[in-house]
């Protein structure tokens, strides 16, 4: 906490040194703490294995710039050297012509494979998977098997999955584990140690989040990429996913704060991008909200004459939102993980509805019992009216609750009915839904409760 | 979308044969929807190694009603086929007596294991851990550890770690990974083929974000938790991890969203808890905000001089609560990925002035030309002093949106000081910080700009 921070100007190479025996992602940590055009020199002081493994972290966050600043010669080394989906990601980030320089410097095989990624959209499995998977045809030993996986080890993300293939067809039949191999009998045939059942896979066009919830539910390490006729064409491993679940929860927080998701960390991101990715949903509420001044308006002759109303317009208001933003945060979650579908949104506002109504009720008590106190206790006078005005407020807050927990459940249903994800509504979102019906309730139980007395 | 739930009454039996050749994770969720009467039926049917496979996974809900629906007898051949961590768990869910009833069942050596992890609070590693793995003194050779595995690969969680102890003191030297034992030559020691670097390792007390931090920063597959003297007493793996993010991710949108997490699925859990999680925010954040309430009566006399203020309450502390919102959710995120520390408040109040600043000034332009639009076009009559209620409304907003972008961001710093998870903060808690300050910063300039002429 008391950490003094001393910002030494040390030379590029004597980092480089004091680093070189670190983990990779301490390096990069490091890296990205540094300018671009520092972190460039001491990449060039570690050894090569070091720096491509280095390059081959998905947190180095300029990794695009470093390549950039980079001698070309030792880059296209380096980039041979890296994981194809990595190359593939830090690719799309830098700039024609600098890419196609360097797209003609990758080996044959290299850039083959990242011509085919980048053909992924970004959302999408191609898109995080990886080419280096070992493959093995049906008709092998467990000996032979396992003298493949010794010899190509190296280049390969992971070897704790192995895809058997019908030798005839090429197509994946099976997926066995490394650890049913290691204890298989080197004599048999591979698919004797194989699991029965066919092996799961993907799509590359199907999205991330699919992956995402195979690999969790399954407890897999690796998951097959297949294309249309059956042939692996990737893997997407457990760490890619953890780290796209990472990133899905910073982005999935950040937009149900009302905000468009950051594509980089808060401290790194430039200030009038910033600025842009709040502002445009801080005026679209800003819009939607401007319905409340003209609701107001609408009621002005109300106001007027009982201007108490106005007194708990904010505390109405945002219970309303309150309870709006509970229920969505629940169903956001709940259509998230699968535990609820777009055809139960019925048993959910079966659910939310009671529970609209009781929670208004507690809160429309302690509305009532706050008014009464204060008036008996006189320290405010609402008036003579004052318990019509009491249960004016308290009704109002059933109304209320009940109806932002109604809209504020079902926001996420609409949104994935009309093709969005659900996680993009937000809190901000539903309690502007809400504030505009909100006012009108309020002001409708007024004019109901207080006719002939204030109104 | 168009699917047909048909519910068909089907006899367990029938059912358990249906699903005995599905994957555990799949079985699990057909049982889910059942009764625990016919979960633990259908369990019955299943053959015991698919039964303890079921009751392994830590996604099957009911498992503790369903265990002590069952026969003892066979529950507790089921509980010493399970891993230790998760008959940990469903202990925790089983009342007394049952649970001493079937602890005393357990054989010798898992009853030491369940009672050495229950010892462990909810949110540490040692509640994740589980005691199955595999070390080897490091005195042995690649093809004795290979021999070793094979004879214990079934009865351990992972073998793709394995953890090297000092022959004397039995503390933790290396860990290897499986892939450099099968690359390396039978008759090497198995220190060879180890990493030189020390192996990572966590405290049984340590959080469970910390262990996630680091199997997911370093794309580890299983983290070893060792005891103060260093001995190897439990292992924490990825796909335990990725449970664990996604129960996290759970809660923390769900707190976010102004509410208790739910223990259980939404539609798994029982009305009065549901009322009670989300009860107790509301009426909280209620309590606070009666402070507007307080604030508007305390400007009662500038109400009723200038009604017209009135109108744009709403617009203006939504505003704020909005701006708020967006800066909590983007720095509950940064803190969370250890982007920022604590000493880094001041560089983030230093973004934020300028940000909202620039956001309020945006936000006041748009009021400030929709007054005057609705003022020129005839639509609505704000009196004679309209471009004055207007630079009101103007200057209000930019300093609400200020104060929400500051408090917002610095709020969940204000957490993590105190010792909170900063992902207590939550969108409707902010918006209900600023909007009594809203309030009288609105009044305040009010009181600047119109003083002489409406109030």
């Amino acid at each position: 906490m008391n950490e003094i921070v001393t910002p030494l100007r040390v030379e590029p190479s004597v980092l480089a040194a004091r680093l070189s025996d670190e983990r990779a992602p301490d390096i990069v940590e490091a890296l990205n703490a540094e300018a671009p055009e520092v972190a460039a020199a001491i990449l060039l002081g570690l050894s090569f294995e070091r720096a491509v493994e280095v390059l081959d972290q998905p947190e180095l966050a300029c990794a695009a710039d470093i390549i950039e600043i980079l001698p070309r010669d030792r880059v296209a080394a380096y980039l041979t050297g890296m994981s194809a989906d990595r190359v593939t990601d830090v690719f799309r980030e830098i700039e024609e012509p600098g890419r196609s320089d360097l797209r003609a410097r990758l080996d044959a095989e290299t850039r083959g494979a990242v011509d085919r990624l980048s053909a992924y959209g970004e959302e999408t499995v191609g898109s995080l998977m990886t080419t280096e998977f070992v493959t093995v045809p049906a008709t092998w030993t467990v000996a032979r098997t396992l003298d493949h996986i010794r010899q190509v080890e190296r280049t390969r993300e992971t070897i704790y999955a192995i895809f058997v293939l019908d030798p005839r067809t090429g197509t994946l039949t099976k997926a066995v584990p490394l650890r049913r191999l290691i204890a298989g009998e080197p004599g048999d045939s591979v698919l004797a140690v194989a699991p029965e059942r066919r092996p799961l896979s993907v799509t590359p066009t199907a999205s991330r989040e699919e992956a995402a919830r195979l690999i969790s539910k399954y407890d897999l390490l690796a998951l097959p990429v297949v294309d249309a006729v059956g042939h692996v064409i990737g893997i997407v491993t457990v760490d890619d996913i953890i780290d796209a679940m990472v990133a899905k929860q910073t982005q999935d927080v950040q937009r149900f704060g009302g905000m468009e998701a950051l594509p980089e960390p808060y401290m790194e991101i430039g200030f009038f991008t910033m600025i842009r990715k709040r502002a445009g949903w801080l005026c679209a509420l800003f819009l939607s909200e401007m319905l409340t001044a003209s609701a107001m308006q609408g009621f002005e002759g109300e106001l007027e004459r009982a201007l108490v109303l106005t007194l708990f317009i904010p505390l109405i208001m945002s219970s309303g939102g309150n309870s709006g933003s509970q229920a969505t945060s629940l169903l956001i979650r709940a259509l998230a993980l699968h535990q609820i579908r777009l055809r139960d949104w019925w048993r959910v506002a079966l659910r939310e509805l009671p529970t609209g109504l009781v929670l208004g009720a507690i809160l429309g008590t302690i509305a009532v019992a706050r008014i009464a106190i204060w008036q008996e206790a006189g320290l405010y006078d609402y008036g003579p009216h004052w318990p019509l005005v009491a249960a004016t407020v308290g009704a109002a807050l059933v109304g209320i609750v009940t109806f932002g927990s109604l809209a504020g459940s079902m926001l996420p249903f609409a949104l994935q009915r009309v093709g969005f994800d659900p996680a993009t509504a937000s809190a901000p979102f539903v309690a502007t839904l809400v504030d505009v019906t909100g006012l009108v309730i309020y002001f409708s139980v007024a004019l109901v409760i207080l006719r002939g007395t204030l109104l």
